[in-house]
């Protein structure tokens, strides 16, 4: 949880909300608790999983940013994160992962059964508790989100030429899987502020979304297995194109993508295929490319949150850009 | 479409309702609709997969016997028929299942993978709309019942000790499996009538989708693999105990125990293991037992709807149960 990153740290985005984590933990707890014994089991693991609880933090300080009073935001921050961690349980269970955040995943874990009838069981708990809060524009909200989220995954799967790939399918692409559930719980945290404030945190969720997730894909490339608790290289080596792949084979020249060619068509690329594909998409500067594009959003972000008045959560909302983009994991 | 039984084919049910149905399977065409290739692909294979219709035409059936006028019925009916279709792709993704009412399964004709993800999208897409029609009570209903359906697999899911899976775990079991959607769709059907129909019709759906779920289980004893599209005993196969079973078993002697330990032992039991066991059930009365339990349950379904004023819809509803219980696939 201390993720030192080189200016801002998680813990310092979330200080002006750490109270209301805590709570949003024990709500979380009370969400999944289930009574059938192997539920128990999962959902301990579950909560061990839950990590930096980055959702629910930008629902709060959204929610403190636009001056909103809304009682249920403890409560919405743990729907928000329950709709994540079903959606991570169905992708490691699709993506046959084995850990996630250096824990062994659920299909690893019990078996890939469980795995898709706990995110159904997961998904389902949190739509019975958007309607228990009787939050029409929150279940609107997030529905439409998650609805985003399956035709990403579903996009992704289907791109079948993967060196076609370009530029504006994977901005659609991270923007359906990352980037609008974090425009999601900046909305929620906002549902009763002025509609200014709340479009400008629709907004900013978004391009902060991309960017974070334009930062994961350069980490993927740079990152020793030991920082982020998967194998280096790791997209990679499941054929998934990202922008750093596809920045660099604009500028690569034929016999380059003869490698990146070699890579995508081995059902299992070796470690050494793996390093020489890293080198030329570095070589080529995708990575700098990935990187220069990822503090343009984040310049963006910043931008939308001008118009909110200023206050130590829209000055976390601020860092939480930083967070995004420096994070070495 | 024109299953011959006994009496009743489903064609009677269905008729106080056949213009309505029409256009169910419009509102089921636009629900599922999507922007990326694929999808269309695999929503043209669930149209056909979806088959009778048989929970849009109970919640139809109820909304007419209780006198409701609501205009938002076909909506969800279809919407019904959608949460229904995605628990069906995952419970064959879930199950390794390859064939579905005679069709391959989502899983099998495109992937895993695919099959996750599609029953996702369905069920967002079905929550999407509960959203627009506005319906708090639809959706508070539609929510528990989904939620249900997961804890009942779940529950199907950690049951080791097959043996020792006794006829209240079953009960619950088909009760959150099956039974809990029948009455779901009942319940639905008649949220604007009076409070007394709509519990009548929702202890209806309930006892009618629990003797829907036994003769279910029975016929996968008794019905060869070319009327119901998968092999016979196929429960058996895959070690799944229902009650034609746990009925056997409190009579049978040690020797006949013995050979279904084997069974439940066998990773995959031979055809001719399979069918000594069938011969074992049958002859310690397990079918028979079971069929009476079905019908006993289909006569508490049939008082429930004695408070409901005498009207087509009413008859046919009472020939819903005629069909649950006496059909042959």
């Amino acid at each position: 949880m201390s993720q030192q990153v080189a200016g801002v740290t998680l813990r310092d985005v979330q200080r002006p909300v750490a109270a209301e984590l805590e709570q949003v933990v024990d709500e979380l707890r009370r969400l999944i608790a289930a009574h059938f014994p192997i539920a128990s089991e999962v959902n301990e693991h579950l909560l061990r999983m839950k990590g930096k609880l980055f959702r629910p933090t930008l629902l709060l300080l959204s929610s403190k940013a636009a001056g909103s009073t809304d009682t249920r935001a403890n409560t919405l921050a743990a729907v928000v994160e329950l709709i994540h961690l079903a959606t991570l349980v169905h992708d490691d269970s699709v993506d046959h992962s084995v850990l996630r955040r250096g824990l062994p995943t659920i299909n690893a874990l019990f078996s890939h059964q469980i795995a898709v009838i706990m995110g159904d069981y997961l998904y389902s708990r949190a739509i019975i508790e958007l309607v228990k809060l009787d939050d029409r524009e929150a279940l609107r909200v997030l529905a439409r989100v998650t609805n985003e989220m399956t035709v990403g995954e579903m996009r992704q799967l289907e791109a079948h030429d993967k060196l076609a790939y370009g530029e504006s399918a994977y901005d659609e692409l991270i923007r359906a899987k990352t980037a609008s559930l974090l425009s999601g719980a900046c909305e929620v945290g906002a549902l009763t502020a002025p509609p200014a404030f709340r479009h400008a945190l629709a907004r900013f969720g978004m391009l902060l979304g991309m960017a974070f997730q334009i930062t994961d894909d350069v980490l993927d490339y740079t990152q020793p297995e030991a920082v982020t608790g998967k194998p280096s290289g790791l997209d990679l080596r499941e054929h998934k194109v990202t922008l750093p792949l596809i920045a660099a084979l604009a500028r690569l020249p034929a016999d380059g993508r003869r490698v990146v060619e070699r890579l995508m068509n081995a059902a299992e690329p070796s470690d050494d295929l793996v390093a020489e594909v890293i080198r030329l998409v570095e070589a080529a500067g995708g990575l700098e490319t990935a990187r220069r594009r990822a503090l343009d959003l984040a310049q963006q972000a910043e931008a939308e949150l001008e118009v909110l008045p200023p206050s130590a959560a829209r000055d976390a909302l601020q860092g939480s850009i930083a967070y995004a983009v420096e994070r070495r994991s």
